[in-house]
């Protein structure tokens, strides 16, 4: 029974990036009706920012070298720890679970809302860090699928390109743990255009990066 | 009399970002013993993550070019709207205020903690954002250091510095909102050596780099 994981970070609910994951969603579904699609909602409820409990329980797997996926599981000590870790194991378990990860990711100030951030710090654990002589770690092999919304446009050969701290953060950190081996990125560009007065010129380029990433969604959904 | 608004972003209390930052508030409180030191623990407390009624203000300035604070700060209209705004203008009347600008921010997973991104998101609002054509804004000017603590190496020429998404990323978000016109960074690098045998000869590395850090943050502080 294949399983998608899907993540939403915009802070509203009408956002354009919940619109692309959301249409990739439906098509996943569609092609796999014995699926089972598991959302989660960082921006209704948040994980918890990375505390000081949980840094302490790393430190100590770093210190092991602890590789093994159970031993982590079992290495907090304190109750604050416990508690800390627990929280943290929710989102590690639904991540191994799921076949394909799906995250409709806002660009917010150039780089991923602090929503997503707060819960990639949570489940970027030691044992999930690929080795590095095989390059392979627990989660490898899954597909992943970011459906960004964007303000302007960051592709090569635009004028800010270099501002770009969204898609080149995400290939290296994803890249650590295992998850860039098939990694999509969906960007909808220019989507102030259609409310800025400035960027008016670019709703047509907006509407048109906002349908071909529709379009791959589905296509990347039923592949 | 000149302020000092003093950020730390760090999870664990006796961190190395902390200690770099405390040095320079220390410095800088012995060199301005009229000014006034204001300490914000986002960690302690966090910021809110910004939410959609955020959004909707921000959306609401940016469609009608409001360029102006005092415009900016009544742009709330529903009581949702007013209580999220009231929120982020602590934050920004905080930052207005200051004359110099000080983060403690440790390196999570090649960027920032999301207790600083929170923070970020909700004080940069459009009319903090330098005018265009002249390259200014309200923030101009101001000195800002940020004291970093980073796991591995990531300066020029190690084999990392692809990697680093937070001083280059904090550039650019930076100079947007006028941050950028003095800004030093003070990295004390190689900090998992302390704890990772496999890093264990990169001990004396790690102790020079804070030591350097913390000789440059109280320069910069009585300069």
């Amino acid at each position: 029974m294949p399983t998608l994981l899907h993540l939403d970070c915009s802070a509203r609910p009408e956002s354009v990036s919940r619109q692309i994951s959301t249409e990739f969603a439906v098509a996943w579904r569609a092609a796999h009706p014995e699926g089972r699609h598991i959302h989660r909602d960082l921006a209704a409820t948040p994980v918890r920012h990375v505390d000081a409990a949980q840094i302490e329980v790393v430190t100590r797997l770093e210190t092991a070298g602890t590789a093994d996926l159970d031993e982590a599981r079992q290495a907090a000590r304190t109750a604050k720890e416990r508690e800390s870790w627990r929280h943290s194991w929710e989102l590690i378990d639904e991540l191994l679970a799921c076949d394909v990860l799906l995250i409709g990711l806002p660009m917010y100030n150039f780089s991923v809302p602090s929503t997503f951030k707060a819960w990639f710090d949570r489940v970027a654990i030691p044992p999930l860090i690929v080795d590095s002589q095989t390059g392979k770690g627990p989660l490898s092999g899954r597909r992943t699928v970011v459906a960004t919304a964007r303000g302007g446009s960051y592709g090569p050969g635009s004028p800010r390109h270099g501002d770009d701290f969204q898609e080149p953060y995400l290939r290296t950190a994803f890249r650590m743990v295992g998850l860039a081996d098939e990694l999509h990125f969906l960007h909808a560009e220019m989507t102030k255009s259609g409310f800025v007065p400035g960027l008016a010129s670019y709703r047509k380029a907006a509407v048109g990066s906002l349908r071909l990433a529709v379009e791959r969604a589905r296509e990347i959904a039923r592949g």
